[in-house]
C-alpha cells in the first residue's frame, strides 16, 4: 500500500487531458442527434424506457464488469450493474481509507454536465448516425469519469496528509464550505485551464475544417471549469467526510 | 442511391486519420502486455483457446451488431458473429455494385499489420492493465478497419467510374498486378504520409512526455505505408474482381 504523492496524482491527472480532448473531438464528428438521449426512443424491442444512451452505456458496463473494470477504486459504472467480474482484475488501493469507495459517485453530475456541452460542440442536427455517436459518448463519459474520481480518491487523500490536523478540524465540523475552499488550489487550477485550452488548439491544429469538425477550445475550458474541477473537489470532499482511519492507526 | 465523389472519399479517409492517431497515442499509454495476446490465457474461466484481446473482440462486437454496426458496408468484425441486429442501421450503400460486401474482409491482415506495431508504440514491459489494454486494441482496431474498408469499397467503385474500360480489361483478365498498379495514384499516398506524420507530430506537441507517452510519427507512417495504404489497395483489388453490374445495366 504505497501512497501516491500530491505530485504523482497531479501528473495523472494532467496525462488524463489529452484523453479527454481527443474523445470530445471524436464525439464531435457526429451530429447532436438529440434522440438517442430521450427516453423510451432507443428503437430496440423491449428495451422499456431507456434512452439509446442508456442502453448502450448498460451493454458496456455490463461487458466492461466482467473484464474487472469496476474492479479498480477509479472506476464507476454509470448505470447499475449485477454481475460479477469474470477476470480478476489488479487491485491497487494505494492507500484509500474509505470503507466503500462507491460512497463517491458523481455519475449522474458528470452525465449532465456532458449533455450540456453536447450542443457546443456537435452541430445541431440528426445525421442518423446513432449507433456511432453513442458509442462515442460511453467513451467520452468513461474517461471523464475516470478523471473525477480518480482526483476525488486520490488527491483528497494526500491533501489530507499533508495537513491532517487542519483537514480533520473541518471534517468534525463537517464543514463542506471550510472543505471546499481548503482543498482549492488556485494555481493548478489556472495552469489546468490554460493547459487544455493549448492541448485543444494543438491537438486540432492541423485538422481540415473543411471536412472535419473541430470542437471550441473555450468549450473544453469552460467544461472543465464548470463540470471536471468542482466535480472533482466535490468527490474530495465526500471522501474526505467518509474517510475512516484504519483500526491499527486509531487504536 | 448516390455515388459518392473520388474527392468526397478521399476526404472521409483523410478525416479517419486524426481518429487513428489518437487511437494509437490512447493504447501507447498501457505497456505492450504480450500476454492479452497469447491463445488461452484470457483468465476467463471457460473462455477455451481465446487471446484476452479476442475475447475482448467478442463481447464488443456482439454489443455492436446488436447496436446495428455492421449493417454498414463498411463495417467488419473481427470475429465471426451468429447474433442479428435489434437495432434497424441506416444502411446507405451509395452505389456500391457488389452482391456481399463481406467478400472484402481483411481483419485478419489488419490485425497482423496492428500487433506489429505494438512493440514499437507501447513499453515492452507489463504493467497489470491487461483491460484497458485490450479495450484501446480494440477501439484502435476498429477505427483502421473501418479506414480501409471504407476505402477498398468507395474509392474503387469511385476510380471504376472514372475509367470503366480500363477497368473492365484488367478485371476481365483477372490481372491482379495490373489493378494494383491502375489503382495506386502515388501524389495521393505522398500526401497522406506526410500529412499523417505532421498529425502526429501537432496531435503530441504540448504532451509532457514525462508523464504521458508519446509515439513516434514515423511510427504511424511506417503503418500507413506497410499497413494501411497496401491492405486499402489489396480490398481495392478485392472489390473490382467482385463487381457485378447491375442486371439493368447489364441487360
Amino acid at each position: 500500500m504505497k501512497l501516491m504523492t500530491l505530485s504523482e496524482i497531479s501528473q495523472r491527472l494532467e496525462s488524463y487531458e489529452e484523453t479527454i480532448v481527443f474523445k470530445l473531438i471524436d464525439r464531435a464528428q457526429f451530429a447532436a442527434n438529440g434522440i438517442i438521449y430521450e427516453r423510451g426512443k432507443s428503437g430496440f424491442k423491449g428495451a422499456g424506457n431507456l434512452s439509446l444512451l442508456e442502453l448502450r452505456l448498460q451493454f458496456q458496463e455490463q461487458m466492461d464488469t466482467q473484464f474487472g473494470k469496476y474492479c479498480v477504486p477509479d472506476e464507476r459504472p454509470f448505470i447499475k450493474s449485477s454481475s460479477a467480474p469474470r477476470r480478476k482484475a489488479m487491485v491497487d488501493d494505494r492507500g484509500i481509507l474509505i470503507e466503500d469507495c462507491n460512497v463517491i459517485n458523481l455519475t449522474e453530475d458528470i452525465m449532465r454536465g456532458y449533455r450540456a456541452i453536447i450542443p457546443l460542440i456537435c452541430e445541431a442536427v440528426d445525421d442518423g448516425h446513432y449507433g456511432s455517436a453513442v458509442e462515442h459518448d460511453v467513451y467520452a463519459l468513461q474517461a471523464i469519469s475516470r478523471r473525477i474520481h480518480f482526483g476525488s480518491l486520490y488527491a483528497a487523500e494526500a491533501k489530507y496528509t499533508a495537513d491532517p490536523e487542519g483537514f480533520r478540524k473541518l471534517i468534525d465540523a463537517n464543514d463542506h464550505e471550510g472543505l471546499m475552499k481548503r482543498l482549492t488550489r488556485k494555481t493548478v487550477e489556472d495552469n489546468i485551464i490554460s493547459r487544455v485550452r493549448e492541448k485543444t488548439i494543438a491537438t486540432q491544429a492541423l485538422v481540415n475544417r473543411e471536412i472535419r469538425r473541430a470542437i471550441k477550445p473555450e468549450v473544453v475550458v469552460q467544461f472543465y471549469e464548470e463540470c471536471i474541477i468542482p466535480l472533482t473537489k466535490r468527490g474530495q470532499v465526500q471522501y474526505l467526510l467518509n474517510r475512516k482511519e484504519p483500526e491499527s492507526h486509531a487504536a
